[in-house]
């Protein structure tokens, strides 16, 4: 094998678009942001990473959207693995919790045992506080009375004020910091380098960005997908779009309903949903069954009367 | 082949002194603890993994502890990732950010988007505020007077009054779970089950039992240890605290020193120290050199003393 | 709080149907096996860990079932990390290889640079050689005519008898073993022991027992699932086959053509594929289009006709 | 908080000399060879993960070499994860075995079930066959005589060229390539994507670049240290060497025994020796003891003669 002669020399990739943003702060709260440092690879690299499978005597058997698409499709992951991405992000850290639980990323966080912490905790404005939602025990919608929130924002806002005071006297009286700031509040800022793969951090995104995420880190996740991936892996991105956000995944017992109703066959459907413990009565009501709600907001979604 | 023949039925590994406490709270700080809800594995599942790479026709060349001892100092790490624990652990969620950036354990925590939260965050006693180190940016070392100390006491305690019942009132008035907890102090308790592998538990306690970890992390890094894996795996905890807990390691400096001090060739040495740069004086003193304090410690532990 | 009253002690968590066969051969290919070594966890073990989240003040919100088919619905993945399983297996080296690509298990293996290695390798049947698929480049459909197989296996067998002596002639000259063993066949026989949660075992087991897999590593999912994990954790294993193994996800532009079409509006359906650019025309025949071929797929095990 | 202005444009990270050999094939064995395809990052940002924990209001307390120093010598590896290597590299299969036992890397490599299989193996030339090692059970040292080399060598080349034919006539008649390369030999060629942090490439570097690896990937790993990562990283490369590569750890009991013996009580030491069990007696003779040898071989490299 003549090495020398099979390999050019490289060029560093540069996606033009990304670089343009590189180091610009994504406004993110009302004190975040999120910060592009560093990137290596660009949907080009994915492709690329996909034909080594193929050798050297393979010709290009398909376009690089195709290709994409395919890989997306059939949760070929390893290729997008090739591409890496460093943030500098500013998060509250309630949020950031939920952030690091993702544990595929490299992390270096602000320090405060070792400094000052961040003297910043997210203010909710009067109109934010929202409610608790009814049907999903871990989520919120709607929001206060305006009345109501005005009470609670200016409550927070004398809460703040005192835990900072507090916290700086402490610290004046010789208290480690380490200890100090026990009592911070956890919607205090902090900051951190964050790098993590593309195939990770579209599994991130999917979650983060899913309307079941809580609000605040949503927030950062739309940021991150629209106004960054977006930009840096645009043939990527349609991908993920069509296959995993706007998706939708049948089981085996959805399926054979589906069958059924597109055949119009609603009798046989009922039937069915009725062996499957879906149609349960109790005191001449339907008894509440998650499975089934499912299935009902999935043919809603198509358009699709439900056959019971 | 016959495998019917080679291989016998087994039954399930039981380590009895671990059995003994199995659920059994052991309690850290004011209101934390750490229980053993199940386990996988023992000191001779190390061995028996080592020993597949041996083969069937090869005898049992050494003793267990023997070769216990020798996996852990030649760092053959994986034969201790064949044992697993899982613990169900109280913890403050300060210490809790610090344990979950290890990334090579399994978790699952109590959510305060789902329940409300746990009413209860670590109280610092007037005795117990910690002076900032002077030596060490992100340690503590000392305490307050006892007067000042008092004082902070007091006023912490109204203070988690104060968030408590905003966090209530809150929840009463219909605010979301996920935002209510928003102010809650970092030291609030949460829970959880974390679920991690023996050679990974053991990263993790050299690190938190190390004197240079914030104190409350230690405390629970210091019962995991001594009160669970010391009765789970006794030999790979003896071979642990032989080799990592109390070992030191030399650079390539460091034992060149070394070996011209135990020659008694004092001058040679400082003629190195110097032209590694660790005497610089500047008006007639020292330089601090981080690197070689470090070693004047090494040398202080071994009884020998410095040749500058 | 009073953690020794909140606790009982535990017991070790068994599956009798598992301990049952708890070190018992399951016999792969012509000379390989599987068994399992150890496990840890249980379907409890599952809703247990989920439960975590809803703290002491919820109550039991709905059946053991119905929460592990919820968790598993949701891809709630970390409840299903908290049960792990030790498989001892002997597997030719080139299924091994396809294996240990899923980097999330623990492994220690049989070592031919410390021992003499197994001196086996598969061997082909005469009727087991299988055709070049002409759709899936990487996929194999129909086997060889007999008379063609005999004088392949016939071949093989020399060469395997050829292989094997210059391997033990190295190894008698004294040739070391990391360096005699340099031309075994891919196919000889390796061992290992091999431990993984079951969050990240049903992914292995969705990828290899999947109809593309090579044959041979599905021989060996296939035991694994039917024979000990549908043993281990019936419940988990019930909600994998339907949300994971025969379930069907549709993407974006799948869904708004099933809607369509399950409206009898098979003309827009045609016109909308159109504009996805999947009925090209090239000299009257329909260009290959993967996307609507997929699709197509689909649709027929749906019992639903093609629009176009 | 004026995020606009607090935070200026980065520029893409370029380090020259790496940017000199992008692309550039380095052979390794006979056939192979490592190419740099990408990369992120430098020494200096390193320096900057490891000052985010600073904060902003914190001075440059040390220059970066130090800092760099500091941090490897006290393990603090998240800042070295911050860079990201992509390397192409050609290996033979035995070696490649060894190569992704390192889990924290991602992969992609070429297919031989989708392609035909890359007709090179490993050649071993007449005076390169090597002895296995008397002391160490997976080691080699020394090589075989000429002649007996001759031989092996000429047969070898006689079983490659019978292999080739082998696989080519099964590919010919249209066997399957998953099926038809299981007699490939182990030290087949394939090619590979290879992409990991520095950290954990470190840490591969260590375990490669040891006397103990085997020769092939030895060949590799040093290649990578040597005209990679030193000219990517080059403080971060000292550091490695200084505190890695050319450190030397002491237990527990070799720390007692260093102390007694700096201290001229050769006679305490052998007392204590005798209690580790370390100077056991049969029939006259010093029974083998590894953690004595090892101990003995340390004294050794520091000039200090062992004291019984």
């Amino acid at each position: 094998m003549n090495t020398e002669k099979q390999f050019e020399k490289l060029e560093p990739v540069h996606v033009e678009t990304l670089d343009n943003i590189l180091g610009k702060p994504f406004k993110v709260l009302d004190d975040g942001f999120i910060r592009v440092v560093d990137y290596m690879g660009s949907d080009q690299s994915i492709v690329q990473a996909a034909r080594v499978s193929y050798g050297s005597g393979t010709k290009k058997v398909s376009q690089d959207r195709g290709l994409i698409r395919y890989l997306m499709r059939h949760h070929h992951s390893t290729p997008f693995e090739m591409c890496e991405i460093k943030l500098h992000v500013r998060v509250p850290m309630d949020a950031w919790r939920q952030w690091i639980r993702h544990r595929t990323a490299n992390v270096n966080e602000y320090s405060t045992r070792y400094s000052i912490a961040i003297d910043q905790a997210v203010k909710t404005n009067p109109e934010k506080w929202r409610l608790q939602s009814s049907l999903n025990k871990q989520g919120s919608e709607g929001y206060l009375e305006i009345e109501e929130g005005i009470k609670l924002s200016n409550e927070e806002e004398k809460l703040h004020s005192n835990i900072w005071n507090i916290y700086n006297k402490r610290i004046e009286q010789g208290v480690a910091r380490e200890q100090a700031r026990k009592d911070l509040p956890l919607s205090t800022y902090t900051e951190a380098y964050w790098k993590i793969d593309l195939h990770n951090l579209l599994h991130f995104l999917r979650l983060r960005m899913d309307k079941h995420a809580q609000l605040e880190i949503r927030k950062y996740a739309e940021i991150i997908g629209n106004e960054i991936v977006k930009k840096w892996v645009p043939l990527a991105w349609e991908a993920f779009e069509d296959y995993r956000m706007n998706s939708k995944s049948f089981s085996k017992l959805e399926l054979q309903l589906l069958s059924l109703i597109a055949n119009n066959k609603n009798k046989e459907a009922t039937q069915l949903a009725t062996e499957f413990g879906w149609l349960k009565m109790k005191d001449d009501k339907l008894v509440k069954s998650l499975e089934r709600i499912e299935f009902e907001e999935k043919l809603e979604s198509l358009n699709i009367p439900k056959p019971w």
